[in-house]
């Protein structure tokens, strides 16, 4: 069975980067936004709208989330019933890191590895006004207040599935606290981590 | 300034034995029960007598904890001052792992790189089972209200002098879930990710 690592995150950790670099240390994919674009291809759609889609359920980026107002209709629930079959079956097919999308809950049966990113709000802060675009420049107190959320909106969505609370660390492997920390600097660490948790398994 | 580690942890999580475990391979002390030795030594006390003390405000083994009935008196107080300063002389010197205590806490201004390690209760269960001596057998009902009981007791302790309460991922830098692992299998891991940690520091 594929090794399965997923990263769940606050918004603002650092998470995303963290599953990148980390698969990309194992030699493995990375499956974040590219579940998008196989959905949309796969069902004939407008990556744009899977995006708009998947972002009001799984919201990952503070531009994109607050620029639209969409509301749940069928065809969105069918999107959302796809991407959980692009996962699965993305899964399934050879060891990954798949960021965010509740993979955790939704992989249990092939007990993946899970991680789970955090930070106080001022790393996150920072971290946030660094990788924004102009246009997406804010306050740090309007920031703060849409960082919290986005991460209120994931632990909603969480809930519909499982009992084990978004965030909970008794729902993960391993919790990161990447505050005050670069990413780049915490990867060997959590690589070897990676590869001492799968054996023997 | 000395690099110092912190263990705070559930009660039948590993955490002790990680902490010794982690100190051995990066070559440095653990101290733990040593502690209790050192401040009997200092202030002319029973290494017993200081024992009981610590145990009723930091509780780490059931056959002792629930076996005496001990209420809090100046001496006692003073026996935990006295603890605090060994910690703090002893954090000192060296790089060290030291387990419980708070020391996370007392130690703020040192920037320690604080773990918590936790497992879930059939995990912790399995643990104490196998470490009890043949007198501290007992129903794993009992073993689990007791378990519960010390690790109330913990945060209680905690809660008595930092805001940050124990088990809260937030005060912490790595939450480690031993459930069903070996502590033994997971220490190459977490070495790694230590050495990362005090990297730039």
């Amino acid at each position: 069975m594929p090794k399965i690592i997923t990263i769940s995150r606050e918004f603002g950790s650092g998470g995303r980067e963290l599953g990148k670099r980390l698969a990309e240390e194992l030699g493995i994919p990375c499956y974040d936004h590219e579940i998008i674009e196989i959905v949309a291809k796969q069902e004939g759609l407008n990556p744009e709208y899977v995006s708009k889609v998947s972002e009001k359920f799984y919201p990952s980026t503070i531009g994109n989330r607050f620029s639209i107002s969409y509301t749940s209709t069928n065809q969105s629930i069918q999107v959302l019933l796809a991407e959980r079959e692009v996962i699965k079956k993305l899964a399934s097919l050879k060891d990954c890191v798949i960021v965010g999308r509740c993979a955790d809950v939704l992989l249990k049966e092939m007990k993946p590895f899970n991680i789970f990113v955090y930070a106080d709000i001022a790393s996150k802060l920072e971290r946030c006004s660094k990788r924004a675009t102009t246009e997406e420049k804010i306050s740090a107190k309007e920031m703060e207040k849409k960082m919290k959320k986005i991460d209120k909106e994931r632990a909603s969505y969480r809930a519909l599935f499982t009992e084990n609370k978004w965030g909970n660390k008794e729902g993960y492997h391993l919790c990161i606290n990447t505050s005050k920390k670069e990413i780049k600097q915490l990867i060997p660490g959590i690589v070897e981590y990676t590869k001492v948790w799968f054996k023997g398994e």
